[in-house]
């Protein structure tokens, strides 16, 4: 065990490093950004044995995990190429840091630009996915960024073997090693220390469940981004095509209800509600839904609480509830909702463009299902993240997120008069 | 004096009446948001004895002002019609809200787009400045917002007659009052208050002293953009044109002392040094040069501390230092710099490129005064602060930096496989 201070003075240490580290990530060449990436890539396939047997040690290590936690950092061979193809993937994408955005020419004759840098040093706090250590790594470097992970204690011999591979990746493409680093300690308290260091770090990206993201929240002093969780709600609209309903609701709630995208509550407007419902019973013979009164009065069902409301299930359960119009369905969603994804079914344009200005959810859609509400969905590329918080990404998140722009301007000896 | 829990019941309502009304606020027209901008003007314009009135009564009332601080405080007729003037700018600027940026059509055909919404709260912190009142209310309707000010004490009657003046004008756009309110208490404990409310306030932006600007980081769950001092460097490279960087430097530190652009430390390269120095010196009587000792080789001037280097003077003293290359002057600007604003001038094309591409601070120019780092001056229009932390918004920040963007998804019935 380490002593208080002794830890601070570690996690300063890595810090100062990671900071050290950004300048050179930030200055080198897209190049040899996307040459480590592919380096990393060819790394982890080459230790793919070694990456096994460390994620069974850590799984032996940690036999009371629950089921999902335990499916979520178990790796086999398969999931190990994916860890791989996506650092390839994110190599692929076009070049952010240097991109110009928007230049103009001032009455002056200053010419304006606005370029896209790194944002520095960026913190991952996360929980057993061992894909985020790899997707994290992959995304900072291509955003020309340090990162110091802190990934779960149950996950530590995993992230430590990924960890030798992007070491590897780096060295190939002589980047420094303290380019991208792992927490050498695992405790809460170690984290409450790393997110004080707001002259060291810019950004802090909790992942995982609420509990973690309230710690960091109110341990941090750097800008933090923040993913709580999310119930997610189909507004079945009075011309809604029922079908079309019924097939995005079950994808949107049996496609895999564990995740923050998975719907969580359907509401129906009262004059459809009696043709839709029974056929949505109907079609989720698994899923237990449980209703308010109206929604009780047209089929048999068990009574949703005010709890349900606002549950997020990440389960086979629907809570279903009749409302009188898309002001009673925005009124729902303005309070129960978490600002993650909401989607409305609809034949009616008129009814759509409303939904979509009057619901300020990161994600809102039109006759589709709220699983698409994801990055590489939607065209970001793999996703650092999905913030449900406005300030400075909203919504999935991918390596534009861990960049910002500076303004450069270009004169002939121009001063202010 | 209101006891700690009725102030917090207190503040913790203003929040909930701004809530409510920056939903309102968000879903008018853009013509209606403008309306109200245009009618707040005339209102202050029609208000102007009203106005001086009570800021004739703020500057009795705080006859120990510092002179600085007075003259940022005192209104005349002229500054007057500047307020107003300056709301009918921001009404005329390009709409942001429901600006779509970029539409992509996925390969399964959902339509992805991202749309420019407002934040939705915004509390601005602020001391002395009337024109902060009226630019932020301006700025924040602009963007959709309802916002929370809180001026100084030594501000109070004038900021309470700036209001009144904004409620006419939101009035006759028939906006809600509690768009723009101010908070009726100005101890730091209000403050603190407020910036914990992260359910109802999406960001906070505090402007003043380095003192206001930490408690707020200290005290705050909600977001927070951040603006400490600007130590801004002109560095005057080998290949300079000397009678540019003479009038550069002179602009940057006489023109306007006491702001955050102006210029604190030259860095010149010593190649240029012996022909530079002298003339600057001649160039700048009034102002107390202070050097290395490179510098003082060449002129007879004070010493230099470290102190100095780091110093934000907001007068006319300016630090100077011989470096040998720009290796030598991008290092100084990293370790002593603020991330606000830095020049370089050059005649060479390749030193001015590798300049704006290693330093990282939100403002670089070439050949041009550092005091352009301006909202006005760059194009935004008025600004609501000068960020100096990269998250969301890094330099001048207009009307867009109280905007975010939400993914809108249309789709014909489309689900995860």
């Amino acid at each position: 065990m380490t002593s208080s201070l002794e830890r601070q003075k570690l996690i300063r240490s890595v810090a100062e490093a990671a900071r050290a580290a950004s300048r050179i990530v930030a200055r080198a060449t897209e190049d040899q950004r996307n040459q480590a990436n592919l380096a990393i890539a060819d790394a982890i396939d080459a230790a793919t044995t070694d990456i096994l047997a460390a994620n069974a040690r850590d799984l032996a290590g940690h036999p009371d995990l629950a089921p999902a936690l335990r499916d979520r950092l178990m790796l086999d061979e398969a999931r190990v190429a994916k860890l791989a193809g996506a650092v390839r993937e994110i190599a692929a994408q076009p070049a952010l840091v240097g991109r110009v955005e928007g230049t103009e020419v001032r009455p002056n004759g200053l010419q304006v630009s606005r370029v896209r840098i790194p944002l520095g040093v960026i913190a991952m706090i996360y929980e057993a996915r061992p894909n985020v250590t790899t997707d994290a790594a992959a995304l900072c470097l291509k955003a020309g960024n340090a990162c110091i992970l802190r990934g779960g204690r149950e996950a530590a011999e995993t992230n430590r073997a990924l960890l030798r591979a992007v070491q590897v990746g780096l060295a190939k493409a002589e980047l420094p090693a303290e380019a991208v680093q792992l927490v050498p300690v695992t405790d809460r308290e170690a984290i409450a220390e790393l997110v004080k260091l707001d002259d060291l770090i810019d950004l802090c990206i909790p992942r995982g469940g609420e509990g973690l993201i309230r710690f960091v929240g109110e341990h941090a002093r750097v800008p933090v981004i923040k993913h709580y969780k999310g119930v997610c709600h189909v507004y079945v609209h009075a011309a809604a095509d029922v079908e079309t309903a019924i097939a995005i609701v079950r994808n949107a709630k049996v496609q895999r209800p564990g995740v923050c995208n998975a719907t969580e509550t359907v509401l129906v407007d009262r004059a459809i509600a009696g043709d839709f419902l029974p056929r949505l019973l109907a079609a989720l013979p698994e899923v237990e839904l449980r209703g308010d009164d109206d929604a009780r009065g047209i089929i048999a069902i068990g009574a949703a609480s005010e709890a349900d409301w606002a549950a997020e299930y990440l389960d086979l359960i629907l809570a279903v509830k009749v409302v009188d119009d898309m002001a009673g369905a925005v009124a729902h969603i303005e309070r129960y909702g978490t600002c993650h994804t909401e989607a409305i079914v609809t034949t009616e344009r008129a009814a759509a463009d409303q939904f979509l200005h009057d619901v300020d959810s990161s994600t809102v859609l039109v006759n589709a299902s709220t699983r698409f509400a994801d990055g590489g969905e939607l065209g970001l590329g793999a996703e650092i993240g999905i913030s449900t918080t406005r300030l400075h990404a909203y919504g999935p998140m991918g390596a534009e997120g861990l960049t910002t722009t500076k303004f450069v301007v270009r004169g002939t000896g121009q001063i202010r008069s």
